[in-house]
């Protein structure tokens, strides 16, 4: 079975907006097993709109659209959708009231505009909308089913998550599929290839391995359709996988190093701070953006200057300028001076030169200093990072969460 | 003049990779006068890629394809243009010598994987990839142009800018486009539609009126094509919206609020600091990410738990049990303390309930605390933001900046 995503809207096309909503629907429809086809990201455009939506439509039984439901001149997809089916309107009362209580509850008066929020093409299932004005929709279509959403996320998601997916569950069976993630570090992916050629030469034809690169990691992922047994035998061939890459296996789940530090930490009920000169934060945010995370992380000092770096940290001022803050010396004492003053068991500091200016012969940009600390130890590593400034500054957090979890791994 | 993207690759069409190149280019291209018709995601898979070309080459003049370039078996985009334009191979002597540099420079071996990536149809133009191992391709097709790129971001963009983009200049000129951006804040669309309905309805045909909503903002786009004067009359036009809006425009540019604030701090001479509970690092990550923001970002100290903003920030230890965390009086204190302590002209503090858990009748998830001061003054309001915690955290450091900017306006 296939399903397709529709996204609607100038702004996608002129990219003043990344579509981050095709993505968690991949997410979310991979794991019903119901394989997406194509993602088509059209403009605001009653043809466009119709005529992408009878391409679709011959290729695949589930359409989901999001975008162009809001409440201006500028969102069309509910009127092409009606007009497209051919249905006439109808007021939904329960969308309404749930309107009239959204205004109320903010204090804001009620417009016309989103009283017509409640106006639905007739034929259609109304899908709630928790979170704002604009109900989803549910066309059934001779079988085949398009389902219409805000462009939101926020709201889109929770539509899908709790009105959408229990009908499509219930509408398409699926048979089992089984994906197995293996995260990989520190090896470029022509390397990882030639490293397991053989064992991918022989996998059999109902079983997919694919790479997956981003910044200085890969994520190899098994996939297999079929009889019982798969999830065995993939889990057999992801185990010779890991003998192979040995220590470059990061961990054999999908998930992030962010999340990862979290499970380890938390499970020996350890804590952590973090000190970030030219990372600037990311430390922090990533690790912040896991609900439950204050049970590990206690906070950072983003000690952009040197002056924070000594008053903060209690790094030396005769450091920077006898080997300079990009230096071990440096970031050790940031590394020390953040674990000791916000008294938690492990710590990370990170400086370095993200860029694009402020390089030098000696350290050019991307040079980055990255260490990890316990009670028991520093360890510090200089790296040399390719890319642009964002480049350099997530490579600087996916190898500072590396030496963390090598470190942690060493000790426990 | 129209243009399409199809990008490559399973791993977006299962959502684990966000499709951030289109976006990107989308930008590049609409600078260039070049309308984006669609975009398109597909797998990697011979028959679909050969399809969707064809579709596109009948809709649209400049194809722009990324992904599917890399060394490994997966990887099937260059063979597939091969067969579908019935080309011969040819080794590109100048990218064999350029990828033996790259990897002697790595201290890595070159591999018979890297060295099949000098081999290239023989009839495309050649864009070297400065950044990494897979060349781009340029193909001439009976006057419309295929342009093949790595799907590693900053490896497609290198290529773009200072590659394909000359030659894509050259080949299709285009007449004048002017686009003008204005940005709001804590105004609903509905509500900002209603409010200048007026205005959006007197508009002339060839002037077009977006809104883009995102977070607790809104972006008012005016785009025009025409002959001369256009440019004048759509900034009469965003005159004419921007005092009907008032107090709610943020700025009348296309930046982002975080370069606002550094543009108005570079130029008085001015320097920040941060204090993040609930938002966790991301005010400060969303500054760093500008090159040469350091002349103004002192640093930030970022105080998840209660003891480091008690020591960190001297946020009196009485006041979590009386009036806790998330309070005017935590906030007021974190703000002054951070000021003081890093030696900043202003500071932002940001105290709140991110969520999932952690609400109660009173604070409910949402609850976030905002101060800013300045040596003047400590301005603090009680936001509460819907969403989940990516959003509330989102939501949180935009309502902080845009406070900052409304005091350094005052004093300035």
């Amino acid at each position: 079975m296939q399903a397709e995503i529709i996204t609607i809207g100038d702004e996608l096309l002129i990219g003043q907006v990344v579509d981050t909503n095709s993505a968690w629907l991949g997410q979310i429809l991979n794991k019903q097993n119901i394989k997406i086809r194509r993602i088509n990201s059209i403009s605001d455009d009653a043809a466009e709109i119709k005529d992408m939506l009878s391409d679709c439509l011959k290729r695949s039984e589930l359409i989901i659209i999001t975008g162009g439901l809001g409440p201006t001149k500028d969102d069309i997809t509910k009127k092409t959708l009606a007009e497209y089916f051919g249905m006439g309107w109808r007021i939904d009362q329960d969308v309404l009231s749930q309107l009239e209580t959204f205004f109320k509850q903010r204090g804001r008066e009620m417009l016309e505009a989103n009283k017509l929020q409640a106006e639905l093409p007739d034929n259609c299932i109304t899908l709630k909308n928790e979170w704002g004005t604009a109900p989803g929709m549910w066309f059934d279509v001779n079988g085949k089913v398009v389902i219409s959403l805000p462009g939101v996320p926020h709201e889109m998601k929770n539509i899908i998550e709790f009105k959408a997916l229990p009908l499509i569950q219930k509408k398409f069976k699926q048979p089992e599929l089984y994906h197995k993630t293996i995260i990989t570090i520190n090896v470029p992916e022509s390397l990882l290839a030639m490293n397991i050629a053989d064992i991918e030469d022989s996998l059999p034809n109902y079983i997919k391995l694919a790479y997956l690169p981003n910044m200085n990691m890969v994520r190899l992922r098994l996939t297999g359709t079929g009889d019982h047994g798969i999830k065995e035998e993939i889990n057999a061939i992801a185990d010779k996988l890991i003998n192979r890459i040995g220590e470059n296996v990061v961990v054999d789940e999908d998930i992030s190093l962010p999340e990862l530090i979290f499970n380890m930490l938390a499970k020996s009920g350890q804590t952590l701070s973090v000190a970030e000169s030219c990372s600037g934060g990311i430390i922090s945010h990533q690790l912040t953006l896991l609900p439950g995370i204050s049970k590990v992380f206690v906070g950072a000092v983003i000690s952009y200057s040197n002056s924070v770096k000594h008053h903060q940290l209690g790094v030396e001022n005769t450091l920077f300028e006898t080997v300079g803050a990009v230096s071990e010396q440096v970031v050790v004492q940031m590394a020390k001076g953040v674990r000791e003053r916000l008294q938690t068991d492990y710590s990370i500091a990170v400086s370095g030169i993200a860029g694009p200016s402020g390089g030098s012969d000696d350290k050019p940009v991307g040079s980055v200093v990255i260490g990890v600390c316990s009670k028991n130890e520093v360890i510090v590593k200089k790296h040399h990072f390719i890319g642009d400034r964002a480049n350099v500054i997530n490579r600087s957090a996916n190898a500072a969460f590396d030496m963390l979890r090598l470190l942690i791994l060493k000790e426990q």
